[in-house]
C-alpha cells in the first residue's frame, strides 16, 4: 500500500489538515523546499524520489542563522546475491552516484547512507563466508575510496555506513569522510539485535568506539546503527558528547516494530535537543538459511526530526530516495534554553543509581 | 476543534484504516471492551467520557494470563479559585467520586487521577501562600483519606497525585494507596520544569525518593510524575526496579509541546517493555499574575501505551474522561524475550561514561 502520510494528506484539509500536522508531524504547515528542475529531471531518469524540507529557527541577536542541508539516502540493492561480489558492489556504486551528484546540486553539506549501504543485508543467513568480501577496510575499503572522491568534489561531509574488516574482526561500522574527501573517524554499532532467527552478534563485536562526535566543517555529528536506536543511553550519550546531528543508518522490516520508527528517533531528538535522520533501506532482498530460500523487505521511510519535536514527512516505503532536509542548527540551543531538559536531567544521580541497581542484582 | 484521532476514523476505512492504525496506534484494529449499560448511563449523567480497550499477549505454557484492568481519570476544576478551598476541593471530591465508582463497576483494580488531582494546577501564579492550605499530608491529608475509603470499597489501588506539605517543605508527590484502603508508599516528583514563566522550583523540592516500584497487589506499579517524562533515564529506572505499569499524572498546556504528548510515554513503553498511563487535566483554569488575569487550557488526550509499541486513542481533549485498559502483564515479558532491549542495554559502560562527561565538564 502506498505510504499512509500520503493518503492522510489528500483525506485532509483546511483547519483538519492543519491539526492533523500539528499533532502529526509537529507543526500545522509542513515547509517544503524548492528543488531545481534539472534535480527533478534526474531524479525521475535515475527512477528515486526527491523530497526536501526545512525546518526554521527564530532569529537571534548575536548568533548569525546557522542553516546547512543534510542529505539521506534509502536504496535497494541492484543484483541478486548470486552475481559475484564486485558486480554487486559496483552496480550500488553506479545507482549512488548520481543520487549523490543531486544531492550536491541541492546543496547538501552532509549526506548519510543506510546501514552496509553497498551490500545486501545478509545477517540472517547463518552464512558468514559467502559475505566476508564484503567486509572492507574503513580507512581504504572501495567505499571509502568511492565516496571520498565524491565528497572532495562536492564539499561534502559523507557518513558511510559499511561492513568493516580490522585485525580479523568484523565490525557494523560507520565512517565519516570529511569535505576534503580525508577519513574523518568511524562509529562501530554499540547494540547488537538477537531478534528471532536475526542474530548480529555471530556476525560482528559490539562497537568500542564509545559515542564519538565528529567536528565536521559544517556541524558536529554522530551516527547511531540501527538497533542501537532503541536504546535511550545510547542517544543521550551523542549528546552529552555535542552532537547536533545524529544518524541513524538502519536496515529494518515492517515485522520488527514499524511502528516504533516514527516514534523512537522523533523521541530522541526532543530529549537530546538536537536533529535526529532516520535512514532505512527499501526493496526485497533474497537470501538462503541453509536449502530454504526467503525474503526480507524493508519498508524505506527515511525522514528528520528537529529538536522541537516536529519532523518531515517519510520518503516512500519502496521507491530509491533522496530527501533534503535544510535545518538551522542554531534551534538545538533554543530548545535547550526553552525546555531545559538537559538542566534538569540530575545525571550524576541516575550514573550513582545504574551502578547501585547493577550491583543489587548480581548475586554470586 | 475535535479531537484529531476521531476525525480520522470517519476519514479513513478498510484497508487505508488498518494502515493507519497500524503505524499510528500500532494495531491494525483497535480492541474495545464492552462496558455495562449503566457505567454508560452513569458517564452521560455525570457528563464524563468513558473509553474502554483491551490489549492481548500471547499464550504460554507455564504461566496463566495475568489480566488487569486499569483506570485512568482527567478532569477540570469544578470552582473557580474564588471560593474557599475547602469548598474548591470538596466540588471537585463530589465529581471523582461517581467516577470511580464506574470503574469500579467495570473492574478496574488499579486507578490514577491527574497531578495534583484535588485542586487547581496553580503553578504559575508566582504566589505560593495563596495555595497553602492546599498543601496536605500524604498519609492522612483529605485526599488520602477521601480515596481510602473508596480504594477499600472497591479493592482498588489508588494513585493519588497531591501537594504534599512534609516537615515545612511542599513536594509534588502521587501518594499509592493499596486495595484495603492503606498508605502503600509516595513518590516526589524527580525533575521540577523551569519554561517560560512557568517555574515549578519555587514552589517545591526535586524528590528525594528516587525510583520506588510499588509491588502491590494487581501489579508492580511504579510513577513518572509529569515533566518526568522528558527524562529517558527516569523511565529507565523504574524498569530497572520491576515496574510493569509506569503512570504519569500530567497537567500540560498545547503550547508545551503537545506533538510530544504521544511520542514520549509510549517511547518509554517501548524502550522499557512495560505499560505507562498518560494522563493530563481537561478545561481551562483562570489565576492571577500580579494584576493580570490569565488563563490556561489543559488538553487531556489521555491513553494507555504497550510495550509491543501499541497504544489506546485518547480520551477527550476537553471532557472529563475514563480510560479503562485490561491488559495483560504476561507481555511486559514476552516483549523483553522477543526484542532484547534489556539484554543488549550495556548499563555498566552507560554509568562509566556518564560519570566521566560530567567530571570532564567540571572545570575548576
Amino acid at each position: 500500500m502506498e505510504n499512509i502520510e500520503n493518503i492522510l494528506k489528500q483525506r485532509l484539509s483546511g483547519a483538519q489538515l492543519k491539526e492533523f500536522n500539528r499533532i502529526y508531524y509537529g507543526t500545522e504547515v509542513i515547509k517544503e523546499l524548492e528543488v531545481n528542475e534539472t534535480s527533478k529531471v534526474r531524479s525521475k531518469e535515475n527512477n528515486f524520489t526527491l523530497a526536501a524540507y526545512s525546518f526554521s529557527a527564530s532569529k537571534e541577536e548575536i548568533r548569525k542563522p546557522n542553516k546547512v542541508r543534510l542529505g539521506l539516502i534509502q536504496h535497494s540493492i541492484v543484483y541478486t546475491t548470486d552475481n559475484t561480489i564486485p558486480d554487486q558492489r559496483q552496480a550500488i556504486f553506479d545507482k549512488i552516484r548520481p543520487i549523490i551528484e543531486v544531492a550536491a546540486s541541492e546543496g547538501v553539506r552532509i549526506l548519510c547512507l543506510q546501514e552496509t549501504w553497498p551490500m545486501p543485508f545478509f545477517l540472517c543467513t547463518k552464512e558468514k563466508k559467502k559475505w566476508a568480501d564484503f567486509a572492507e577496510s574503513a580507512i581504504d575499503g572501495p567505499s571509502t575510496l568511492f565516496l571520498s572522491k565524491l565528497a572532495k568534489k562536492y564539499e561534502m561531509v559523507i557518513v558511510s555506513p559499511i561492513l568493516e574488516s580490522d585485525g580479523g574482526v568484523w565490525w557494523n561500522t560507520a565512517v565519516v569522510i570529511d569535505e576534503e574527501g580525508n577519513y574523518l573517524g568511524k562509529h562501530r554499532k554499540n547494540h547488537l539485535p538477537s531478534v528471532g532467527s536475526f542474530s548480529e552478534t555471530a556476525y560482528y563485536a559490539p562497537g568500542n568506539t564509545g559515542h564519538p562526535v565528529f567536528k565536521t566543517k559544517y556541524a558536529n555529528i554522530a551516527v547511531n546503527m540501527c538497533y542501537g536506536r532503541h536504546h535511550a543511553l545510547n542517544w543521550l550519550m551523542f549528546a552529552e558528547n555535542g552532537a547536533q546531528i545524529v544518524f541513524n543508518p538502519s536496515a529494518t522490516i515492517a515485522e520488527f516494530g514499524q511502528s516504533f520508527w516514527g516514534v523512537e528517533a522523533r523521541n530522541a531528538a526532543i530529549a537530546n535537543s538536537y536533529f535526529t535522520c532516520s535512514i532505512n533501506r527499501v526493496g526485497t532482498e533474497e537470501f538462503t538459511v541453509g536449502n530454504e530460500t526467503k525474503t526480507r523487505t524493508y519498508y524505506g521511510s527515511s525522514y528528520v526530526s528537529a529538536p522541537d519535536g516536529s519532523r518531515t514527512p517519510c520518503l516512500s516505503n519502496e521507491k530509491d530516495g533522496l530527501l533534503v532536509a535544510e535545518i538551522d542548527l542554531n534551534l538545538c540551543r533554543q530548545v535547550k534554553d526553552k525546555w531545559g531538559f538537559r538542566m534538569t536531567a540530575r545525571l550524576d544521580m541516575y550514573a550513582k543509581e545504574i551502578n547501585e541497581s547493577l550491583e543489587n542484582k548480581i548475586v554470586y
